[in-house]
């Protein structure tokens, strides 16, 4: 069978902690399929699964915000939200941190549902593709023109619910994204949103 | 057809905002059918999609816990959790925020990867048993003894990943759970924990 990758059995040993042959053979074993090779090692004792989720993926920072109704009540509205770099030195940096910051009022306010378009389910695209269907035809729209104003308005519906196409609450000329690409080119490295939860207390 | 209960078409104006006879209709157009109707209304243009997140269901706090690994670091893990009670009055007070600032830590430190065992996916429950067994018959335990090794496996893995049956940090000889219920019994109101996340940057 063909050579396992070096680099496949370096991922193998940080995801298991077993060692190098043991990851090579059970590699091999599974034919170079990172998971099966996983669960061999598993299955020999040689691999925790609490190590499955330690694999090492850059820099960063998680920042959160915790919304206020009044002095006196809790936080209802609370925002977790993950933001990578390439290197410590400029996740340490105030700048970085302070986009994070940034970001996460931003969700908190703005609601967005996903980090970027490419995080949409397909099954909501369609689900609103047929209701803004539905709407334009019992508008009594043109058939021609129902197509386009159909595009439309998933177009909206993206850039309301996706993070990065937002507008910035604090300059909405720009886009979220238009400011991560600014600090991208002031810190000169690239930075990206991972991931961010949304909880309110007031919400199904 | 069947008289639609008040209950329902109250809900469906809340989830949409739109009036009673609309509701009402909508509903009787569904056959009962909550999101069936909703969507009814939103095709007609008497509803919004934001609006369907919007049903209230209790009260509660959302609190967050940033973990810091040095002090001239940025966070790298981070939790959000939500808990919720039956009144405003129980959310406002020190100890409920307290408990939920608690659990806040519990998950940080932890890492559970679920609230209960009632929300582990039955996918992974089969993986797991899938290790065990292979394990248990590779280190040639008797056959008749395997199935009680693998529940009992299984049991630890539920122990160690349910943030309910997880040992609480500060007094390892009581569960979550039995925290929550002390505060359950001290504050005489349901208490729920509903949902966490935790991110770390360190991990895939």
């Amino acid at each position: 069978m063909a050579e396992i990758p070096m680099e496949l059995i370096k991922k193998l040993r940080e995801m298991s902690g077993a060692g190098m042959m043991d990851c090579k053979h059970a590699l091999e074993e599974a034919e170079g399929d990172l998971d099966k090779a996983f669960t061999i090692l598993r299955e020999k004792g040689m691999a925790k699964a609490s190590k499955r989720a330690g694999r090492a993926t850059g820099q960063g920072v998680v920042e959160a915000y915790l919304h206020r109704l009044s002095e006196d009540f809790p936080p209802q509205v609370g925002v977790l939200v993950e933001v990578n770099c390439e290197t410590d030195f400029v996740a340490k940096g105030e700048d970085f941190r302070k986009l994070a910051k940034e970001l996460a009022l931003q969700i908190a306010g703005f609601e967005p549902r996903w980090v970027s378009r490419e995080d949409v389910p397909d099954a909501v695209l369609v689900e609103e593709r047929n209701v803004y269907q539905a709407k334009a035809e019992q508008d009594g729209k043109p058939p021609q023109v129902i197509p386009k104003i159909v595009e439309g308005q998933v177009e909206q519906f993206l850039k309301q619910n996706c993070l990065l196409e937002q507008a910035y609450f604090r300059e909405p000329k720009h886009t979220v994204q238009e400011i991560i690409a600014e600090h991208i080119s002031k810190l000169q490295e690239n930075i990206t949103v991972r991931r961010f939860a949304r909880f309110n207390v007031r919400e199904a």
